[in-house]
């Protein structure tokens, strides 16, 4: 184990990790708001919207009115999740900084969400991967399932590292692993970066850890003990999981910026400014988000 | 660091430290109900109630009632909480298994608490201690606000030694660390065990995280690191934060129970009981409560 890193990025992912699993549909002058208000917390990546077709998340079918409209700041990244090339067109005509592809480490997983097998899914990739590369823009790789798989069971580490493989290979500058349906425990977390770090420097990876039971920030410590820098995480724990209603999703934001400063690690973003962008976020939605810094904040109010 | 524990010990406080906090008194017939499902759990430690005069926790005015109304395993530890003779009195005619002390490592949350100094804390546990071994009964010692004060601000684990020491001398067989407020994080965990266990064993000591801010799953992982094997939890995450209200209490059992099971940890507690008994509880107080295994387990039955 080394030690703990000083400096850490968050990326910020609630605009689009967080906001698709939301159903009544979220105004777009809300989200532009929400970003434009995430803009001046100090952070300097932010996952703005998804050009997914509308048809599987309508809540963002207006992916490029969203990107067109918010308040750029230059030392910010606004990135968009893009699935094929149909929508590497709308993406980098509305503008996008950043394109992150995505595809499963399990092949129940991948089958379930992108309907191909994993080999099949590498040449649409591809040519995602190609298209922004040429135009300039560089790209991110997710990996969903890292540790299991809600069809599969457990994920092996060797099948997240021939994915990485080949992400690399096509281009992609960084993998974000995810444990997407949140089930995954330290000892989990230290095999696949045991594994993954011997192909891959930690710099060339971020975590994405759902909250789900309760494990995110017990597996980010542990990430940094490999000397990870980077993690997704959403404002207000946003997010959700697709397999139970009600329970946690991402990392809230707020959540792990409370971690990483209290450990003495620098991040650049401003806690107190994340907190209230949070509580306005409760307000809008109309409910209770599952972020604890946000509960705390709640309780003091009252 | 050390490699994790094979088999860990949970101490179960819901009864008391969860419940202690709850406004509306829950009828005895219930409390009872509690227990009695607790005790078939696999659990062998439930700490079922507190002494301290009903003035200041009415709550659990009972005390006498509930032990002596709940069937006992004889596999089973049923501790209570007591604060002085008067209660060691009544503690002992109830028939309690084992008796726990309290005080805190700072000056401050001691006096709020006790109304009395640290030092002035000591004759009067003293007391206690001695009573309760001439009758034949163990004594924990609880140590609280270990990692900060909500009056005093971070405390010198040299005064979580010191404190120690102390209760150690009187003739106390374990104690438990309390981060009473949940503000602690890996690194502050690590400095506090660091210290302690240069004067004591892992076996002399528990720790009693509360996941206020999100990381008592994190500081149990460091803990384990250091060769912790006892850990006090609450079902469902009873607890609450008298600071914060609606903030989270004390780690949910079941939330550690599934940490520590898919770590490959042996615990001996059925995790499925667990969380079945934290959803009827749910139902008894008519409100959600914080742990993240029920939040996925009402998702899943809803």
């Amino acid at each position: 184990m080394m030690p703990f890193p000083t400096k850490v990025q968050i990326k910020e992912v609630g605009p689009r990790d967080g906001l698709q699993n939301e159903k009544a549909f979220i105004e777009t002058a809300d989200k532009i708001a929400l970003i434009d208000t995430l803009s001046g917390t100090g952070l300097d990546y932010i996952e703005v919207t998804s050009f997914v077709h509308p048809k599987w998340i309508p809540q963002l079918a207006d992916a490029v009115d969203v990107l067109q409209n918010i308040k750029r700041h230059k030392d910010i990244t606004y990135a968009a999740l893009v699935p094929n090339s149909k929508g590497l067109e709308r993406a980098l005509a509305a503008g996008v900084d950043e394109v992150s592809v995505f595809m499963s480490a399990s092949e129940g997983h991948n089958k379930a969400n992108i309907n191909k097998s994993i080999d099949d899914t590498f040449p649409i990739l591809q040519e995602v991967v190609e298209g922004a590369l040429a135009a300039g823009k560089s790209v991110r790789g997710y990996i969903s399932t890292v540790i299991a798989c809600p069809h599969d069971g457990y994920t092996n580490p060797e099948q997240v590292v021939y994915v990485a493989e080949k992400l690399f290979a096509m281009g992609v500058s960084e993998v974000s692993l995810g444990d997407t349906i949140g089930v995954g425990v330290p000892t989990q977390v230290d095999a696949l970066l045991t594994e993954m770090l011997k192909q891959f420097r930690p710099e060339q990876l971020a975590m994405h850890f759902h909250d789900t039971r309760g494990t995110a920030i017990a597996n980010i410590v542990t990430s940094l003990q490999h000397g990870i820098t980077k993690f997704d995480s959403a404002i207000g724990g946003l997010g959700g999981c697709p397999y139970a209603k009600g329970a946690s999703g991402n990392v809230a934001t707020e959540d792990l910026l409370y971690l990483l400063h209290e450990m003495g690690i620098e991040t650049g973003v401003d806690l107190e400014k994340i907190k209230q962008a949070a509580l306005r976020m409760e307000n809008l939605l109309g409910k209770q988000l599952s972020s604890k810094l946000v509960a705390v904040a709640r309780g003091e109010e009252s």
